[in-house]
């Protein structure tokens, strides 16, 4: 059996989804003519109460535009030290909006009160502007973790009393919605920006959604086309996250039940010295002992199961759209084995 | 009827097209692991002789990220005045790249022997510096003007005898190559990079491809990944290109010879001042009198024929995979009734 | 006896303008403690009636925090290809602006009446914004050439009817006004900033002045220090720029009509294939037959006389305060030797 | 009596230094024709066992230009969290150089071993590439600390085992020299780059030194030039850095003395929480009870004495050139009488 745990970017479409996006109509996406983009962005941005939406190829795409709508060259993004932002794009908010982070640091990767409060500078010739915080939601390093919809408010609360805008990097929203049971409008409600992506927990193939006002959403449009994101016929892709949509996302509580069943195994396991809390659908653990995590994950990888290292000795399984239950109870067996 | 004009953008998949997409087998791109893109980009290098491709999203990304990769901030590029990255994508190479342009006047888009030798620029502390040289082929803005193979490898000389590197912005290359009979392979053996374009003439929904040596289309995954062009399951995009490369490339030259069909007939008629010579899929004409452009449009527009404005009395009618003969039958009978 | 033409750059402060450096009060004028620049900067604002100037290491970098200042990334500035930010500024705007440049093609440097309305861009995602237009008086490379108030006003009129901002590279423009008799607080009027420089032929050792209003000039302030402007105890250099202001204005003219004796001589002269017309401080001229500038440069440097090569056959004579009536006298002897 | 620890940058030239600057010999150093600059850089190199030198208008700018000349964009640089370039450039990193920073948190601005080693990360599209390690000797905001030289040895051996070049923010370095009595050759030796402030604790009115290897500084040149930061008959300034050189390195000693005992003052007073060790001539203190550093320095003030707020509660004195041991006598008696 084969068991790809890897990352929940992985997934496949169902044949649902195929037959979805091959009726798909479609248009040239540049000149605003394809109507399944235009739906896909329409219904995104009713879901989270927004006046618009952008679809573009990646997280990373809608995460770096909001970033160079809110900011001039020179100011400074807050954000928690283990953000999708900071670490894992390659630090391009330099290159594409001459801008540099204000690194807080928090727990699991979330922003605690009274730290953005803190990090505001005053305004001086030599200081960076401080501009926008970020969060992340769920917090894919912070190994998972959730923002209930206070903590969120709380810290949006000091931001704006600072004149400071406000982005959720919300890859992985849905996964922290369906557990907490919060409206995806309050959580647009709360925030200037938000994006979601279509290609992780949720099966789309290719694809994320920027929302926010209007008028910040023609910019990034603008951005979008400038950087090469501008997609032709497009509505392909846009058609697979309707479908996503309007049905992969209350089943991310069973991709978030399976991963607290392997957090709850390897708890139990002698070789694993730590198991970070399992908030979502992704189970992170230590090894004990002097084993790597390259070396452990040969073995799992031997059995035909594949994770990633998250650290020398560090583990991260991610459950998604294509691993069962059965496919999570092969897994245990063999973690369990491997004792 | 309706005929669309206004771009070969706007083309949408034929049903074997979509076939092929429907059938695509997928993976993750971004981890190396879409055998479909894999097949596409292995496909295309071999087409033309190069080392290896990338699919991007879009033709901007493919040729800015080629700007990129052969250029150090405050460096610049020699091209045609008339040409796309000059014109048409939002001067985003001064973001990406902190480079400028160094422009040279030539004929309809085409560069001239000896004006690269004359603008490269001596180093000095006070000068960029001249780095890379970027030819276009087809020329949209200069009326889809060809370059013959030897007038290219005049201006490579050039280029190579003061050390640039050269891009080819091949996005209509093949609307060239079908009515000159050269081989893609001396086109790729000519130039460093070359970007084509598979969402235009060629007829797939979205998608364009830098090819080059290894190394060079190693460093451009990187920044392709950075600036948010990294797709996951791109395969169904690149199954349409790979369709395209086998099926939709001989039949150009249909496009080429209907766009001839048009500028023979405006070039009859008593409201056209002039007609830029047709040399593939483009026909461009100056309206005479003081008819605008815009005055114009509507009135084809009225007979649900749409073209564009490529100037205030300055039309652009272009041909593609979803205009028929007997489209072109019916717009050259409205032309004339125009009269 | 030594005679320097290469450039009005080259000045060495007169006695008593080394007098007043050493007498200036100075502080810290990062901290806005320097009370003689802060005079220099009042002072120049007065004489060109704007509300606030800020003093610069280089003509470089006023111009180019003007265009930071008055840009977006990804907005064009609309300039003449002979423009000094164009050609001898390294095309730094790309870097530090992420900005583009839309050239037009005037004469002697000089933009000419409804080239600037014709060059502004419609607002398209994949085209530059036009936002700024940037004269240069006297142009440098347009051989010294001088803007009249009203040509310069008419194609301010052009940019402001199309909502652009205008900055003027006035780096040598006393040179001009001392020629028309306009006022300087007719052209502080006339456009949003004016750098000036204090280098060149007025005869300070270091700097230059960015004028303009005072909100923009504080982001001007900002940049400045950002990219390693700021400067300590400037009073030294500035207490010099005080003193040309008051001093070496006038004297300008002196300059400009020796300039005009070389270009009378050179035009008699049988190696001489054409002049440029001599407007200001710069005598341009062509050589004729197959001799080049370097060989030219050499016989006259055996002869203790320095100029540039402005092309392969061309040639620059700068006059400066530092070059005397003997000088040229002299000068023109050895020219009209050399034929 | 007025005593301004506000900042070494505040100094003003003594009469011998500014009978120096006077005698200068001067040229366009542009050109590099200004004979003092370039002795000046000449004796800085030689001094240092580097090989070549660049003077700069400030200590910022020799910084971004060692960040720009060591980096591609999407680079990282590994610096600790308090390091200037970090805090107080404005972020400029990212605008010039379009990169990011790599936060590793030590003990009072200084890296601690294992953290380099343990920072830089593995390539991977998605991550920024590390590239280079910037140290700060002393380090301002750790409190004037100060590196010995085999504590920047093991870093820079981690540093170079990666790949990793290895600037070193040199602003206050001959304060941490004076004290160790390290030679400046072996921390030379040591770095790629250096940068050293000749405007602070040296008393320079203006100039900051980047020194390294030669081909290295032609690139900082032209950067320095495209930036703005070329400046004419510079040799007044440079001569002020000559004077400094010869005359003020040895004096530092009395500046680390005099803010020794600022440090062994405060540590006995009431209203004092902590000392930072004074390590060099920073002394920086916090306030015990509510008292607000704002209120503090107000009290500091109405005496004639002035500091700065380091934090709410936290207060930075500094000595240099001109305070003297009686303005540091009545300061302690000031401080005193605050009890």
């Amino acid at each position: 059996m084969t068991v790809n745990l890897t990352s929940d970017t992985v997934t496949k479409p169902t044949a649902g989804m195929l037959q979805a996006m091959f009726a798909a109509e479609v248009g040239d996406d540049v000149f605003r003519q394809d109507p399944t983009v235009n739906r896909l962005e329409a219904t995104a941005a009713e879901r989270f109460g927004m006046e618009a939406a952008l679809f573009c190829p990646s997280g990373t795409m809608t995460n770096q535009l909001a970033i160079k709508c809110h900011t001039q060259p020179l100011d400074e993004v807050i954000c928690e030290e283990k953000s999708h932002i900071y670490q894992y794009e390659a630090g391009v908010y330099a290159l594409l909006s001459g801008v540099s982070v204000n690194l807080v640091r928090g727990n699991r990767g979330k922003i605690q009160p009274g730290q953005v409060s803190a990090a505001v500078k005053g305004r001086q010739d030599w200081l960076p502007v401080s501009k926008l915080v970020v969060l992340e939601n769920t917090c894919n390093k912070g190994g998972g973790s959730i923002y209930r919809l206070h903590e969120a408010q709380a810290i949006i609360t000091e931001a704006r009393a600072a004149g400071l805008s406000v982005h959720l990097d919300g890859a992985r929203l849905f996964n922290a919605l369906v557990e907490t049971g919060d409206g995806a409008t309050d959580w647009g409600a709360a925030f200037d920006t938000v994006s979601l992506c279509l290609s992780k927990g949720l099966g789309a193939p290719v694809g994320s959604l920027l929302m926010g006002p209007k008028d910040l959403l023609q910019k990034a449009r603008r951005y979008r086309k400038a950087i090469g994101g501008g997609m032709r016929q497009a509505g392909y892709l846009a058609a697979a996250g309707l479908y996503a949509l309007e049905h992969h996302v209350d089943r991310l509580k069973d991709d978030n039940a399976r991963a607290r069943r392997l957090g709850e195994t390897v708890a139990r396991l002698p070789y694993v010295a730590a198991v970070e809390p399992v908030e979502s659908n992704l189970c992170i653990f230590h090894l004990a002992g002097t084993q790597t995590a390259e070396v452990f994950l040969d073995k799992l990888s031997d059995k035909g199961i594949h994770g990633i290292p998250f650290g020398p000795q560090t583990i991260r399984l991610t459950t998604h759209l294509d691993v069962s239950d059965e496919q999570i109870d092969y897994t245990i067996r063999v973690l369990e084995e491997l004792a």
